[in-house]
């Protein structure tokens, strides 16, 4: 539990996964800062999740960062030539949705405006349970980017260490999700898919679709996502 | 010496030590990518200026990263509340000309292009001798750095680890701008101040203007930055 003073800066995307780690955040008293990216995603409609998940959660501010990470690409979800794959996740391979370097770009950025704000907590839902593979979800990556944080922010080097906060890494989807039923999330407003349609349904195959669809089955309730089949 | 094969990613300011640190690469056999940044920095003019300087020494490609930074503020140099400090350096404390987090934000950008490119080696021309106090210019920070970009991404998990390159770390801005001369680097091009006119002349007085001339001077060598006054 924090004093009701601390303040915490919260990566939020509009999916299952963040809001559920907002609401975790909130419950444990922090003073919220949602922070989300417009950063050439396919699935942009999720901004519009965000918005309203941080609105009905009662952030502080909520602050959307503009970044052109598709004069980037090399991922399915930031280059259109790349087709999203719809045959199911292998725990063998890093599947072609990985954005490259992405959770280190988000927190990165994250840390920028947590310094700005003295806010040393900051919150990411990342999951190395059910998950999709990605190397930048992993506990020794988070452990990592803590370190290089301290070393390089002022607030860090003056005695001010920032603490990631990853409450979902251990969990299932099911356990996540039943964690935000019991705070209260409304899952209608998130959205996981990643090619929704412009009208926010989501296509039901993509690994994000599938990983939440298990979730909710698992646990035995409706998921509240509007499905275009 | 790398094969003519290895390809590198470097941070171009616009500014005098990326400027050498990019002809350092280019002598060492790297093919040269370089990644320059449009963060609403009041200095944006040094982006011309990494421009021309990127062309002059014929890299492959240069990308522009359009990234609200001014958005977040903190710093001096992106948000026009805060003056620019024009009575000398303290090193006892970080100056108000810091970005938070910057370098991070800079070189987490620059490790996502080059997972792209399949480049696994990144420059920067940070310095630790006459430099401005900045926590992120020290060779820790980019040891942890380094540490947490191959935990973060693909390549540095499937056995292509990254290494961050930071040639001008231990040198002095005269040793720096030797070195400079040494590899024909026209200096003409770079700006390094802080507030400079809408026209690119330098304001003589800030922090970074001091630097330079005050190496310039060490050496004995002409200065051929337009100053305003």
């Amino acid at each position: 539990m924090s004093t009701p003073t601390q303040k915490s800066v919260i990566l939020v995307s509009g999916g299952l996964d963040s809001a559920t780690t907002l609401a975790l955040a909130k419950s444990q008293g922090y003073a919220c800062y949602a922070l989300s990216f417009d950063y050439g995603q396919r699935h942009r409609v999720e901004l519009q999740a965000a918005r309203q998940i941080a609105e009905s959660l009662g952030v502080i501010e909520h602050k959307f960062i503009h970044l052109n990470l598709d004069n980037i690409g090399g991922s399915a979800l930031t280059d259109s030539q790349i087709q999203v794959p719809v045959s199911g996740l292998s725990k063998q391979q890093i599947p072609v949705t990985y954005v490259p370097a992405r959770n280190s770009v988000f927190l990165t950025l994250a840390l920028a405006w947590a310094e700005v704000l003295s806010a040393y907590h900051l919150f990411i839902g990342v999951n190395a349970v059910d998950y999709s593979g990605y190397p930048d979800c992993r506990p020794e990556f988070i452990a990592a980017f803590e370190k290089m944080a301290n070393l390089a922010t002022k607030a860090g080097v003056e005695g001010h260490p920032f603490k990631v906060h990853t409450p979902l890494i251990h969990l299932t989807k099911a356990q996540i999700i039943q964690e935000g039923i019991r705070l209260g999330v409304d899952y209608s407003l998130t959205i996981s898919c990643y090619q929704p349609t412009p009208e926010a349904y989501a296509c039901g195959v993509c690994d994000a679709c599938r990983l939440r669809g298990d979730g909710f089955r698992a646990l035995g309730v409706a998921d509240p996502t509007r499905y275009k089949c």
